[in-house]
């Protein structure tokens, strides 16, 4: 449990997609620490952008949460499969990496844009928000690190 | 079991993707036959990729397989990613959509060019090829439809 | 493009999980006919509750579809997990699969019913449920051939 | 960048599955500290079975991993389903819940067992075998408290 400020020591403050990388056998081209920033922030906003749907559809004023629905939609979906690629280093195609990454700051930043529109009103968007500007930052320094 | 063609009816030869499309009530920019193929064959290549990759693993040369298998973890990731986000079309954004589906046809590229590096020996890889092949058909023009 | 009747040949019947199977180098224990009717409809139900989630929001009367579009979102992430797991048989274990099934077969079940309780109003909602229907189905079916 | 001991405080300590379930309109009938917690190991054994397939496939013992791999994908995929369900708390059904968690807890605990059998020889298995026991034990919390 992760969560709980007083249980963190820092064998459990390193998240998995760091020691997993530490102990990669195969040597990758893209640093690790920004690497595994981005693995994690795109794990982070999967788990951001499912719980935000569900309670956009708890909100009375429905209406005005449909395209933040749709835009959390796409940015699970990109983010997972971004997240799946990037974590495979070893059979590394800038051709598919880089489009697949563009795709996700963008969808990132659309998501992350509508979340905001509602943070004053809904608490989850304003969570998802920021877990959308953390993955489109971590995902912009991804890309300056594979181009 | 819609794989026996005598059990096929025009009912049943129509893909679901095509049905829900004809019923959908957002009018899409895109035309419905291309977005319907692409969806389709997205789908395959979802199927085809993941079993790929069992059948690879089977294989007694394995040294020799390791690109294939990864190419075609990569290449179910980013496929179900472009079908999720293209199967959901109301609220489409070309900077998302458009470097999605170039991600998706270079990934069907390698892997369908290293699926048939096998093919020779491998019928799996053979079948997975063409699927990867017709995937990258079907995305190549649903590109040329969304630009 | 399958779902076209005119373009359907014995040959593009044949699904690519069929294909698959036929060409794969591994035996299964599971009978290869009902294995690949149930990654099809597995693959269909996929196909159909992504889409009829972003139909479902495109409706006036959205608080009515609220329940639909949670059901069709569950359906699709367990409907893709069973896919992944039942496409690669070879490492089976039936303490995995069984209830993996199982909770396809509950999702299915109440998916489809929520959809065919808006059949008459949503043609979508007629498309999606039948999916699930024949999805929940095949499930059964395969539930059958692997205890 | 989360993985930085330093860079901890308590606000960055809260996952985002934690303070999304925080801010949530809709009452659980399931304990957030629970929930949380199965959610962040979920998320974690998806980024350590992704990640530790690419690892395996490195290896020069290939013939060793398969297994490995095999359990590994199967875990990915039944995580990341497990994710999605258990993150849209709204329209529970323990009919669907239960068995899904139930499949989770036994992919866990298999993949765990292959990944310690290789432990001792590789760290990246070490790690994985780590992040898939705090997922089994988690998700056995989270049956515990939905039954």
């Amino acid at each position: 449990m992760k969560f709980s400020a007083t249980q963190i020591t820092s064998q459990q403050a390193m998240s998995y997609a760091r020691q997993m990388l530490n102990t990669y056998p195969h040597h990758s081209r893209i640093d690790a620490g920004v690497l595994a920033a981005a693995i994690d922030a795109l794990s982070d906003c999967v788990q951001a952008c499912t719980a935000d749907v569900d309670a956009d559809l708890s909100e009375s004023d429905l209406a005005d949460m449909v395209k933040c629905i749709r835009l959390c939609l796409h940015c699970t979906d990109v983010c997972a499969a971004t997240l799946g690629v990037v974590s495979r280093p070893a059979e590394y195609d800038a051709n598919v990496t880089k489009p697949l990454v563009e795709a996700c700051v963008a969808i990132c930043k659309s998501c992350g844009d509508e979340c905001e529109r509602h943070a004053h009103m809904q608490a989850h968007c304003r969570v998802c928000g920021e877990a959308c500007r953390r993955c489109e930052q971590a995902c912009r320094e991804l890309l300056a690190a594979i181009t």
